[in-house]
């Protein structure tokens, strides 16, 4: 059993590398089940077992009576990011680039103070932050690469002289520590689109179509108060969300 | 004050109206903050937090020193979901589309009995299902759009037979109620893609290309086995995610 095992995990990896290299290129089919047979001297059962783990990796598409095509992500080296966790969230973007072996550079477009307060709608719920609110806009590097377009407004009635601090610290890290803010939630959105080379405000250096993920966030204390709402876009070619699950909701 | 807020948001829904109609188009500017103070005879904090409005709710993307730019979301109708909750994955997919006035209707490509379990990986993390396993391939629409492209591999050990089940009920609600299995938690994945008109083993039938969730999925019972690995493809026009925030992770 486990020789066996062992056998299809091998046949896949082999045409996974092949895949890789180039050799089956987007579009084409890799070996059929017949093929793998003759080719490796193996069952059907493992013939089979070798496709299905190459489509259940995300390298190929199995179409009934076809064959199994590959899948244009030859490029599918993705940072996996953890959604509604506050525990996660409060490592900061440039601590986990690091320890992913990136060096990271963090760009300021602009940072104002917005007198009156803002509104945002996530998912058809509006969230609301009273009085002075500081926007911050920043492109966030890995490498030189951008991997992610940032904005948020944060609470000044919350964090006061927040946007006078030069801190390379999170700012999670930072309502916690510098503010002593209780942190209670966090709501995160995440829709999709894509930015052409030509999209207006779009500041990835793509020569090619990118798929973007979009985040919108708000974050409240116990009190109920939202201290920062961000709307960011991560380059959808290197980024993966994951969501631990929560049973008792 | 209450008059204040009202007037910037009543400025900013008429410019997202003009959005919506068609009147700016997407890479076209609305207008800057001076048109606001002459056009409607507000102060320039009002001028601004309709402009700040309009940015946050996603219609459009302020750039420093050039004005605010219509982004391409006019057809921005998005389902939620979420994600990282058993109790909103035991409504079945059908039954959220129903309750939001849409009628739903599937069509089952291929539904096969695979003898020799399956293992995929999510996230970096390998999950198996030993033994027998159902694979269902089904197309998901709502009045007549295809919104999901799903596949489920589910296993016959823990629920014998449920390929051979005809219910309009969610699998998770079968797995509960009809298998009695006590589910522990779900871990899931989004990844993002473009499908072009072209793309192999895409169903989505769009002349343009589209951005599109994949959603990497397993479901286990509280005695750690796996009872459900699923990969599907939503439409990313058509669905935004969102996550219930858990304090304690």
């Amino acid at each position: 059993m486990s020789n066996k095992i062992a056998k299809y995990i091998s046949i896949s990896e082999e045409i996974i590398n092949s895949i890789e290299s180039g050799e089956y290129q987007p579009g084409e089919k890799v070996p059929s089940e017949t093929e793998i047979i003759s080719t490796y001297k193996v069952s059907n059962t493992t013939a089979r077992k070798s496709l299905l783990e190459i489509e259940l990796k995300g390298w190929a598409i199995r179409i009934k009576g076809k064959g199994t095509f590959v899948l244009n992500r030859s490029e599918d080296v993705h940072l996996t990011r953890t959604l509604g966790s506050i525990y996660t969230t409060r490592e900061g973007f440039d601590e986990k680039l690091i320890m992913e072996g990136f060096k990271p550079r963090n760009v300021i477009l602009e940072k104002e103070v917005i007198n009156a307060g803002i509104s945002a709608e996530i998912s058809g719920h509006h969230y609301i932050i009273e009085g002075k609110v500081v926007r911050i806009h920043r492109l966030r590097y890995a490498d030189d690469i951008l991997m992610k377009d940032e904005t948020r407004y944060i609470s000044l009635t919350k964090c006061p002289k927040i946007n006078m601090l030069e801190s390379t610290k999170s700012f999670f890290a930072i309502y916690e520590q510098v503010y002593s803010l209780e942190l209670e939630g966090i709501k995160q959105t995440l829709s999709t689109t894509i930015f052409n080379p030509d999209t207006t405000g779009n500041y990835f250096e793509s020569a090619i179509p990118l798929p973007v993920f979009i985040l919108d966030s708000a974050v409240f204390c116990k009190d109920g108060a939202v201290v920062e709402i961000e709307k960011s876009f991560y380059r959808g070619d290197k980024y993966k969300f994951s969501v631990i699950s929560n049973p008792e909701i």
